[in-house]
């Protein structure tokens, strides 16, 4: 682990001026887990927040193969070419056992992150789900702080990340492959009701066909699912950037129409509150979990309550009075 | 309140010879909130539950006006006349308020009330919807014990009653109004994933033609959303009965196969867990909103959060902090 000689005003400020390594520094000390980093990270953080939040903030999930980091870069680099600062973060839990399933390729976004407008970041490594999460947002707000726009947060599909994710963007991008009947193999449960904007990809050569095709299957299926909203099905190819265009436009029309009618600001309240309860719950169960008084009767509990012995409304009161310490 | 001036044997000897006034009486004793019940009613309800287990557990959901009510009463004496017997039970938070907006009305299912072989009983009143269900699933263990064969567990559609829901019973039946191309209006997200049947009402007279239409729109779309199991899309008519038949056998299809292949009982087992750790969740949650160090600052905190002034993490390190005691 590294040590940070630097006073948090020197990180603040180097963060505030653009300079990325920095802002690599500073991301580095948040994912931290030396105890003495704590105090630091928090005051850096403190420091920053009131610079943050002035970027598009989109989510974008597909299965392995879908050609995610591709068309990422692709869209990064469009971006950058009409003015914008983008950065690429990541949620992946899974980095923890594999070390990086994505972008851990260092050779992975190699022409996105050679721009100075750009800055891109692996996942986080280590820790749980909601520990990897939180490193990220506060990752996000740092890049905000430093002058990126747009934010562009990669995740795996595999369900609960992108539940995690939905809860720090402003908007979810869902890819999807045309292909033989089954689009959606592996795609989870849930995800398709957290898409702001489909796209197909690789949306070139023979393959254009078949991703028009989908295209207007998935936009008939969410017309029938997804009342609240028009979700908006396009087709794209990285390869000769053709979507790219209106998919970007897309987004920022969104964007735009939910800072102008407030929604957005709203809905970042709402995120900013859910977080907090979700830290607290997180929290509490940790510590429920290894309070020594719980900790020795856990296994045995969960195991009655699976054969059907225990009744899980007895059980689960039996264990918060003990860790209560009221032992009834 | 009524007291008991019952033993438990009487309660569980009643309730196992199949008499529906005992299974109410008891019912009762589990929704009872006097403290002096408690130890009464885990008593009973754990001489209960090695003889629940052996019914067809169905929750069945549908927004207000797509006729809930009158499918059930159908599906209901369509099972008795088949040599079933058959409990309806339900969950509804918000009869908290609207004291029984499901099944409030005593004149509904007046039919299949009078009948012996079944038994119906409106949600439980007052309380969260953790308490609201965890009633409704005691209610279900005496209900099996009572020699019901299949529990239907009637719910609204808004969303969280349904998950609560779908973590007491086997298969889902979603019901759908085939109509002005609106079906789902009032539907929650969500809602359609959970679904292990989808069934269009009023497929009778005018409406049978848009309901075989809407009927094939759906069975469309689900092939595209929903690879991890086919859902069957028929479509019923509690007015003359037509599809009940076809909707029972499809349920009754798919619990034998599920019971056979062990997938059920693995996942009631699942459930049971689930539900455990719930109620852990939630009692914990509950002690932590009520700590006096963490009540006298909860409503300045999470203030704070939302105007963006405490970094969610930070704000609920210092509230646990607090909540253990440690004051840093």
């Amino acid at each position: 682990m590294s040590c940070f000689p630097h006073p948090p005003d020197y990180l603040i400020q180097g963060v505030l001026a653009g300079n990325r390594r920095v802002l690599a520094r500073t991301i580095t000390l948040f994912e931290s887990r030396n105890p003495d980093h704590l105090r630091l990270a928090a005051e850096v953080l403190q420091g920053l927040a009131p610079h943050g939040g002035n970027a598009l903030r989109l989510g974008i999930t597909g299965v392995p193969g879908v050609g995610k980091s591709t068309l990422i870069e692709g869209m990064g680099l469009h971006l950058v070419e009409r003015g914008h600062r983008v950065a690429v973060l990541a949620v992946d839990p899974s980095s923890r056992l594999s070390r990086g399933s994505i972008m851990g390729d260092k050779t992975r976004m190699e022409e996105l992150s050679r721009r100075t407008e750009a800055f891109v970041r692996p996942s986080p490594s280590g820790g749980t789900l909601g520990g990897v999460a939180a490193r990220t947002r506060e990752a996000m707000v740092a890049c905000e702080a430093a002058g990126f726009d747009v934010i562009l947060v990669e995740t795996v599909g595999v369900g609960q990340s992108e539940t995690a994710v939905k809860g720090m963007v402003d908007f979810f991008l869902l890819l999807m492959l045309a292909g033989a009947g089954d689009e959606l193999q592996g795609i989870k449960r849930g995800i398709m009701e957290l898409a702001d904007v489909v796209a197909i990809t690789k949306a070139d050569g023979e393959n254009r066909e078949p991703a028009e095709r989908a295209r207007k299957a998935y936009e008939n299926a969410l017309g029938l699912f997804r009342l609240d909203r028009h979700v908006p099905v396009v087709t794209t190819s990285a390869l000769d950037g053709e979507g790219l265009e209106y998919l970007l436009g897309s987004l920022f029309e969104l964007y735009d129409a939910d800072r102008a009618s407030g929604t957005l600001f709203e809905r970042r309240k709402k995120q900013q509150v859910a977080w907090f309860w979700e830290l607290v719950e997180e929290g509490l169960m940790d510590r429920f979990r290894h309070a020594p008084m719980v900790a020795s009767l856990m296994e045995e509990t969960v195991a009655g309550v699976e054969k059907g012995d225990l009744f899980p409304g007895h059980a689960a009161r039996n264990l918060l009075d003990r860790f209560a310490g009221q032992k009834r």
